[in-house]
């Protein structure tokens, strides 16, 4: 490998297709702080997401995708505020890896930086522990936003109704496919590429969070499985909600591959999906599916706000019980955790 | 230790000394990101930095210190760049501690974020890989600096006089002192603890960086050694510099517990001072005196710019040959890097 921190920020990070140039970079790269101006009456919205490998990505896994998929997961937390992409920052701890792989890595991170006009701006190149190394990429993810208009979880509303977008489950499936686990048989094989996809490359919903400003009364990005992360929503509001079960939206190849009687909990708990849910008042339900329709994302209303606290679930309007937690990351080993790559 | 993400957090970070308000924090933790607005005419500084146990911070470390010298080092960027700080936000990938040692590392945090009006507003929680976990940090610092007015790497110019705040080499030699590698006896022993708090405790020179806004032309913050550090002054402003090295600032600590022949080196390479290193017009000598005076921060002009590119040391107004190198995470093993925790 390289074997100079500053010979490998130039080579593979300080390029004109990772760190480039936009409004509000007022100073990239190479000096002690980048700096970042949002447009006047804009608030800066900042996410930060820690990944490792062996907890959040396996060995061994494609450097490309996983560079893709690092920095789609942080612009996930922008959609879910709707806030617009302004750059990013990079922490990096690396393991010895060949030189082609931090090509590749770069070059993944370069492709969802230049979709989203987001450009590497700065961040901490460090080789890791010589012993116990594990590659460890931290990620900040910086956007604007009107001043108020940003769309929090604390806003949803009794009798709002509950939406997500795309479907659910399948990067949980995707992963069963990385790690050997989902035994497919004939045509259904057809299925494990598509699955294996959704884990390592995300969708992005930047663009329907933009759509979402001002419509929505409250949102999150579905990381760690639905039942989790509408659940912050609900506490953070103080309402309960309930959810008709047949309307989880999931895709052919998820309901091929996957067991009937275990797709409605690792639909809700499996997490990974990257998908949003908010919450809009019933009112707002046409003017949301014609935004949304408009860039092609798909919208599935999942059920209801409600006064009493809780998550409800229903099944052809009758209530039904259904197991599943969403992924903790200090859940003690052999409980019942939900699985996380 | 605890066993939930959320509790930990709850309990450990988003508490009222550590994550509390101020002007120009418009949303903090809990929500999919922290809202930040910069006062108008100002720009955002950020600078990250990724620590990692073994490689930047000894295993067993007090977890207090840790906290406190994991935020002072990447304040000391804002200090470089003259940025006023607004917040930070922590990525922590935990290996298995006791409840003990989170609270002893967020009461290091707090003291230092509330020493700066600089609270916490998110980040990252998780469990690093069990079989090879090692106690990572990633913090992410903001300030605000007028646009403009931020002083970079790259202004320097032929004439400027070169100064460094405090004094240089004592957490290398502290370093030594925590490896067990500084021989001590009689006298020189009351020296140890002082050098060991200096590696743990880096000056804050956030007051002086703001006092140089407008009076300095270019400035750095010495964390890899003044070799390297001035080093990235000189190639960013395309000139050369020449130091005296009887005025290189040596604590009465570093020279007792030092060998004589060590200390040019040591001094000018050991890295971790986190004190600052600037250059300025020689007409504002005076007033920067005195402004640093005022705030009880030592000072030295050490060197002057000089147009040949390249740095030159003299003593005694003669040219001397020293052979020291700055730290670089990706030198080979056995070959002759500076040493780092």
């Amino acid at each position: 490998m390289a074997t100079d921190e500053f010979d490998i920020i130039r080579r593979h990070f300080n390029r004109a297709e990772l760190a480039f140039t936009r409004a509000g970079v007022a100073l990239g790269i190479g000096d002690d702080c980048a700096l970042v101006a949002p447009q006047p009456g804009m608030v800066l919205a900042m996410s930060m997401d820690l990944l490792q490998e062996g907890v959040h990505f396996l060995p061994g896994s494609d450097p490309y995708l996983l560079g893709q998929r690092t920095l789609l997961v942080n612009l996930s937390d922008l959609a879910a505020m709707g806030a617009e992409p302004l750059c990013f920052t990079l922490g990096l701890g690396l393991a010895p890896q060949p030189d082609s792989w931090l090509e590749r890595f770069s070059a993944g991170l370069a492709a969802v930086a230049a979709a989203h006009d987001c450009p590497l701006v700065g961040g901490d190149l460090i080789a890791s522990e010589p012993h116990r190394a594990a590659t460890t990429v931290c990620i900040q993810v910086h956007g604007q936003v009107p001043a108020g208009a940003a769309i929090r979880r604390s806003g949803a509303k009794e009798g709002d109704l509950v939406f997500v977008t795309g479907t659910l489950g399948d990067a949980a499936a995707g992963l069963r496919v990385l790690k050997g686990q989902l035994q497919g048989a004939g045509d259904d094989l057809q299925y494990h590429q598509p699955l294996a996809d959704a884990f390592f490359v995300p969708p992005s919903r930047v663009a329907a969070g933009l759509a979402l400003r001002g419509q929505a009364t409250a949102a999150i990005d579905i990381s760690d499985g639905l039942v989790s992360d509408l659940g912050h929503i609900l506490q953070a509001s103080g309402v309960g909600a309930a959810i008709a079960l047949e309307q989880l939206p999931l895709s052919p190849a998820f309901r091929a591959c996957i067991d009937d009687t275990e797709q409605l909990p690792l639909a809700v708990a499996g997490g990974d999906d990257y998908e949003l849910c908010f919450t809009a008042p019933a009112a707002r339900r046409d003017a949301i599916e014609a935004a949304l329709a408009a860039i092609d994302v798909p919208l599935r209303c999942i059920g209801r706000i409600e006064q009493q606290p809780g998550l409800r679930w229903t099944l052809q309007n009758k209530p039904v019980l259904l197991k599943a937690e969403g992924y903790n990351h200090f859940r003690p080993a052999g409980s019942d955790n939900a699985e996380k790559s």
